[in-house]
C-alpha cells in the first residue's frame, strides 16, 4: 500500500491558503518528499505528516518554489531525533545551490547525501529505499532550467493460485519461497517452478510527478499507465497559452490531454498561479477532456 | 509616525499557527524588515503588509530560522514589480551564506546590495534610507554565532513655540527654515535663532530588536529608554534556565528584567519555543516584574 499526499497546490510563492506543491510518497513508515519549497515543513504538519519518515527528498529543479524549504526541513528533521542518513536527488548541477542553502542549516545530527541526477537521458534512482521492491524513474523536461519529472514504482508480487499449489502437492512452507520467484524441490524430486503456481503477473503501482515543464509527446510516454499522474496545471485560462509556452509550463487543458494519451488512472492537477484564485472553475471543461482529473487542493490524499 | 508590526513571534522553526519572528518597520511607506524567517512573505501578507515597501532588510544571524525566508521573499517583491534596490545587511562573515542562498532567485528585476556589518564594536547603518532623520544602530548579542542586536532611531523636530514666533514677530513663511534649524534674519533685521522659539527638545523614537542572545548588562544599555523593545524570551519555565545558558537563549524573564533596567517604555516578548505552546500562561509573572510586558502574539502592531 502506498500513502500519497499533495502537501500544496501552489506555484511561484506560498499563499495564505494554498502551500507550494510537493507530493509526499510513504510506504510502511518510510517516506520520500518530491519538491520542498518554502513552508513544506508547515505544510507537512497541516497535513498530519510525520516529517520522521522522510528516508529521501527528491528536487525537480533548483527554483525557489521547489527547494527553498529545505533548510527548515532538515533542521526540523533533525530536531525530530533523526540519526538516520537523508538522501537528497536534485538535477546535476545543483550542488552548488544546495550547498549554499544549507549552509544555514549549520551542524546536522544526521548525514545528508546529495546524489545529483543526469539531465540528458532518463533514468533510475533509490532501489528499495523506502520499501522493497520500488524504484524511481526520472526522466528531463522541458523548462527554463534543468528540471526533472519523477516515477516512483512498486513493483508487486504476481497472484499465487494457491488451487494449482494444492493439486501440485506444494507444502505450505515451501509456497513464500515460490511467490517471492524462487524454485523449490519436493520431498519427491519435483522441481516446481514460481510460474507453475502463478496465475497472473501483477502491474506495478505508478506514481508520476511532473513539473514545471511545457507539454510535450515524451512526457505521456513517461506518465504511461500511472495509477497516479500529478502534473502541473498554472492557469484554466486558454488565453494564457502563449504565456506559458514562453515560460515553459502549461495549462490545465495540456496536463487533461497529457493524461488522455498516457492513459492513466487519475490525474491530480497542481502548481497553480497565486493568480488563478479559483481553480475549480474550470472542472467541467477539463472533466470532458479527461473524466478522472481532480483540482487537487492542499492536503489532497489516497492510499493505492 | 512609525508604523510596526510584530509579523511572527516563533523560533527555530515555523508552526501552524506561528510565524518565525520578525519585525517590520515603516515610516509614510517605506518599510524596513529585521530578520526574514522561512513563510516571512505568509506572515507579512497575513498581517497585510505590503513587500513593495521593503527597502531594507536587516538580518540578525544566519540561523535558518532568522534568514531562510530570503529568497522567497526576494523573488515575491520582484514579482510586485520591484525596480528600485534592496538593502540588505548581515554580521560580517555572513556573504557565502547569504549568495548561496540568494542563487535560488535566478535573476531579479531589481539590484540587491549586500552590507556587512561589523561583529565585534557597535555602529550605525542605514541613515535616512527608510526616512530622512532615521538610522539603525547595531550591537554585538551572545549566542552560539555572530548575532546582532538593532535598534531604529528616529530623530525627531524639537516643540515649535508658535506663541513665542508671534511675540517676535517671526513671519509664518520663515516658521519651519526655523524649526528645522536654520537661523532667519527678519526685515527689520533682527537674526532670531531656532532656539529661540523652540520649547523644548524632543526625544528620538526608539525601537530596539534583540534576539537570539544570553542576557547580559550591556543589551539594557543599548536598549536604554526604547519606546519599544522586542525581546527574545524562549520560554517562561525557569527550569529551562540552565538549557537556555547552554544554549545561549534567554527567558522571558530575563527579558523583563532587561526591560526594567533598560527604562523602556514597553516590551515585547517574541521568539518563543515552539515547546512553549501557551506563552499567555507566564503574563502574571512577567507583568510583576515589568508592567509593561506584552506577550506578543503574530501580528502584535504599534504606531509610534
Amino acid at each position: 500500500m502506498v500513502d500519497i499526499c499533495l502537501i500544496g497546490t501552489g506555484g511561484m510563492m506560498p499563499l495564505k491558503d494554498r502551500w507550494l506543491t510537493g507530493l509526499f510518497v510513504e510506504v510502511n513508515g518510510n517516506a520520500a518528499l518530491i519538491d520542498c519549497g518554502e513552508g513544506a515543513q508547515i505544510a507537512l504538519s497541516c497535513s498530519h505528516l510525520h516529517i520522521s519518515r522522510i528516508r529521501m527528498i527528491v528536487i525537480t529543479h533548483i527554483h525557489a518554489d521547489h527547494i527553498a524549504g529545505l533548510p527548515g526541513l532538515l533542521l526540523s528533521i533533525g530536531n525530530s531525533a533523526r540519526t538516520e542518513p537523508v538522501d537528497i536527488y536534485v538535477p546535476k548541477g545543483s550542488l552548488k545551490v544546495l550547498a549554499g542553502l544549507l549552509s544555514v542549516c549549520g551542524g546536522l545530527p544526521y548525514d545528508v547525501l546529495l546524489h545529483e541526477l543526469d539531465t540528458e537521458n532518463c533514468g533510475k534512482f533509490g532501489e528499495n529505499v523506502i520499501c522493497p521492491n520500488s524504484e524511481f524513474s526520472y526522466m528531463p523536461l522541458r523548462h527554463r532550467i534543468d528540471c526533472l519529472g519523477y516515477s516512483f514504482i512498486l513493483k508487486r508480487k504476481p497472484v499465487f493460485d494457491p488451487n494449482t499449489a494444492d493439486r501440485l502437492g506444494v507444502p505450505v512452507n515451501m509456497r513464500s519461497r515460490l511467490h517471492n520467484g524462487e524454485a523449490v524441490t519436493l520431498e519427491d524430486g519435483r522441481v516446481i517452478l514460481p510460474q507453475d503456481v502463478i496465475s497472473a503477473p501483477r502491474e506495478p503501482i505508478k506514481i508520476t510527478y511532473t513539473t514545471d515543464t511545457l507539454p510535450f509527446e515524451e512526457l505521456s510516454a513517461f506518465a504511461k499507465n500511472s495509477d497516479l499522474f500529478v502534473c502541473e496545471g498554472m492557469y484554466g485560462d486558454t488565453d494564457k497559452k502563449e504565456s506559458m509556452n514562453k515560460k515553459r509550463h502549461m495549462l490545465m487543458q495540456d496536463a487533461c490531454r497529457l493524461a488522455v494519451d498516457a492513459d492513466v488512472k487519475r490525474l491530480w492537477l497542481t502548481h497553480y498561479s497565486p493568480a488563478m484564485t479559483c481553480p475549480k472553475d474550470y472542472e467541467e471543461t477539463l472533466k470532458n477532456i479527461f473524466p478522472n482529473t481532480v483540482i487537487s487542493v492542499d492536503g489532497e490524499r489516497i492510499s493505492l
